[in-house]
C-alpha cells in the first residue's frame, strides 16, 4: 500500500456539507493552549463545541454528545482521570471518539496514557509524523510538540496503527496521509503559516472528531477534515501579512469554504 | 409584566460612560474556553480584569475587587471550592457578584452547584433562555452550551428568578430581556455572528459584572452592558468577512462605541 | 547607577537574529489567561513553545528544553508543585529560567511562592514596577495585575533584586529598564494599546525567557526582547482601529520586525 489516492473535490465537498448540515455537538477534552481556538474553529465550521471537563460531568456528556475529541497536549492526572471516564462512556454509548497524541514519544507520561487509551477503540487518530510513529511503537517522538520526521516517513506506521486499533489514522504534514489500514488517501494542500499559529493541528483533530459523527465513510470524513483546514490555510495565507492576520483569515476561510474553491484546489 | 420597555440610548450612554470612568477591577472565575477573550473584552471596555483562581487567594481578592464574575462553563471540584470561597467573601465584603449559569439544566453537577450559589445573593445573573429557565426550576436545559428556547420564552422564568434571588436577571437571545422582578427592559440588537465566536455570551456576563460595580441602578446597568455587546456586534458584522474578522472587529467596536452610535441604534 | 544607557539598534538586531536562528524550545508554565497568546507570540518570533504542565512531565522536559518560562498569574497549589519541580530540574540541568511575578505584592500566596523561587537562581525576571518593587521587598504591590508605580520608580529596586539574585531584571512601563545589577539599559518604545490586550506583558516575559537560551550577554538579550515587543507595538498601533486589530497586527509585526525598522526606532 505505498500508493496513495488523492482526495477528490467532490468527496470533500460532500463530506464538508454533511458536517455543516449535522452541526454535531463536539465534546472536547483538549489542552489549555488551544481551547479557545479549537472552539472557534468548530464554530466556524458549523459545529457546536462543548468543553465539559469535570469528573462529575464527562461521562454523562460523552454519552449524549455527537462525538468526543481527546487531546493530551497538557495532560495532567486530573485530566487523565476525566479523559478515561469520558472515553469509557463514549465507547459504551457508541459515541465515536478521536485521539490527538500531542508530543507522544517525546514525554513518557502521556505516551503511556495514550497507549492505554487505544484499548477503547478510537474512531480516528490525528497526529504529526513523530507522534504517529511513536504511537505505533516505531520511534521515539519529536522535539516538543513538533515533528522531526516528514509525513511520508510515517505512512507505514499509520497503516500499522490503523490495522491494530481499527481507527482511521491521519498523519499530517507537507502532505497529509489518511488511512483505515486498507485504503490510503492523500491531501497535498496547506501552507507553512499553519505552523506559526498555535492550535491549528489540535483544532484539526477536533474537526476530524466532528466529521466522525454519523459518518458513513470515516476515511473520507477524516481526509475531508484535513482538506478543509489545509485549503482554508491556503486561502488565508493569500491575504495574511503575518501569523496574526493569518489566524483571523483562517477562521473566515473555514466558515466560507465552498465547492468552487474545493474544485480549484483539489483533483476532480 | 408581559410588556417590556426598550432601553433608551441616553440611559445606555450614561451607563457605559459610568463603567469606563470607574474602570472597575473585575475578579473573574470563569471557564477555560473563554478566559483570554473575556479579559480582552473587559480591557476593550476600559475595565481591569484579574483572573485570580487559587483557593489561597480568591477570598482576599474578592473582598477588594470592585466586582466578581462567576461562570460555571468548565466547573470542576477545585474551581467549585474556589468559587464558593470567593462568593462567600464577596457577599461578606459587599462586593457585588454575577453568575453565568453556562449549560445549567443540561448537566447535573453544575446545576446543583449553581442552585447552591443562589443563596449568596447574586447582584446579577446572565444566561441564555434554556439556562435561565433551568435555573428558575422550570425546565431541563439546552443542547450543550446552546439554548433550545427563544429568549421570549424565558421572560416569566427570568422574572420569577429575579424575585426569588433579588438579582437582576438578563436572558439574552434575538432580543435580550433584563428584569429586576418588577421592571422589564428589552434590547433588540445583535447579530448572528455573535453565536459563531466562543465567549461572546460569557464575556457579556463579565461585562454585566463590571457594570454592577457601584451601580446606582442595576437594571439599567445590566441592560446597558447587553446593549454594549449587541451593538458592537452589529458594527463588527458590517466589516467582517467571517467569524475570525468579526471577533477582532468586535473588540475594536466595544472599545470605540460612542453616543452617536447608540443614538442611531437604540430608541431615544 | 542612576544613568541608563539606551539599547542600540545594532545590538537589538543582533540579539533578535540570534533568537530567530536558534529557534529555542521554550518550556512555559504560565497562567490560564495568556497561554494561547504566549504560544502565538513565541511562534511569531520563530521560537518553539511547549506548555508541558504535569507533575509527571515537567522535570524531564525542563531539563531538555532550551529555556523555561515561569509565570504565577493564575498560580494554584497544583501549578506551584509543578513549577517547583520544573525550576529545580532546570537549575540542575543548566536550563536558564525566567520569572514573571504577576501581581506579586498584591496577593500573599504568590508573593511568598515567588520569593521561594528566587533561591533557584533565575536567569531573568520581568515585571511591572509594582511587582519588581514588591519582589525586591520594597513595597506592597499594585492594583490587581496593574502597576501603581512608574517604571522609573522601580529602577533601584530592580538593581537591588538583580544584585541579590544574579538575574537580569527587566522592569517594563513607559520606559523599560533592564539591569544586571551593574549595567542599566533602557528602551523608550511602546504604545498604550499594549495595555489594552491581555498577555502582552506575560508573553514578553516568555520572549525574555526565549532570549536567555544560549545568550552570551543576558543583559542585551533581555533588553532586546523588550525592544522587540515595544517596537512591534508601535508598528501595530499605526494600523490598528482598536485593541482587537492591534493584537492581530502585533503578532504580524513581531514576525516581521527587521533591521531597518529597528534602525528607525532605536538609537544607533
Amino acid at each position: 500500500m505505498s500508493e496513495s489516492t488523492p482526495l477528490t473535490s467532490s468527496r470533500a465537498a460532500h463530506e464538508i456539507a454533511r458536517v455543516r448540515a449535522a452541526a454535531p455537538l463536539v465534546h472536547c477534552l483538549t489542552n489549555s493552549v488551544v481551547t479557545p481556538f479549537t472552539a472557534n474553529v468548530l464554530l466556524a465550521c458549523g459545529c457546536a463545541p462543548a468543553m465539559v471537563v469535570a469528573r462529575e460531568e464527562v461521562a454523562a456528556f460523552a454519552a449524549v454528545a455527537s462525538t468526543l475529541s481527546v487531546n493530551v497536549g497538557t495532560l495532567d492526572s486530573h485530566q487523565a482521570e476525566a479523559i478515561l471516564l469520558a472515553v469509557r462512556a463514549a465507547a459504551e454509548a457508541g459515541t465515536p471518539w478521536t485521539l490527538d497524541p500531542v508530543a507522544v514519544g517525546a514525554l513518557a507520561y502521556r505516551t503511556a496514557f495514550s497507549h492505554e487509551l487505544l484499548a477503547f477503540a478510537p474512531a480516528a487518530i490525528r497526529g504529526n509524523a513523530s507522534e504517529i510513529i511513536a504511537l505505533a511503537g516505531l520511534g521515539h517522538g519529536g522535539r516538543g510538540v513538533d515533528s522531526t520526521a516528514g509525513s511520508d516517513e510515517a505512512v507505514s506506521a499509520a497503516v500499522a496503527l490503523a490495522r491494530r486499533t481499527g481507527a482511521v489514522v491521519a498523519v499530517t504534514g507537507a502532505t497529509d496521509y489518511i488511512t483505515d489500514g486498507e485504503r490510503l488517501l492523500s491531501v497535498a494542500n496547506g501552507h507553512p503559516l499553519l505552523q506559526r499559529v498555535t492550535g491549528t493541528g489540535c483544532s484539526l483533530s477536533a474537526l476530524v472528531a466532528a466529521s466522525m459523527a454519523g459518518a458513513p465513510d470515516r476515511l473520507h470524513a477524516a481526509a475531508s477534515a484535513c482538506a478543509w483546514m489545509a485549503i482554508a490555510g491556503e486561502q488565508a495565507a493569500e491575504q495574511a501579512a503575518g501569523p496574526g492576520s493569518f489566524a483571523v483569515a483562517l477562521l473566515d476561510a473555514l466558515a466560507g469554504l465552498d465547492a468552487p474553491t474545493l474544485e480549484r484546489r483539489l483533483p476532480a
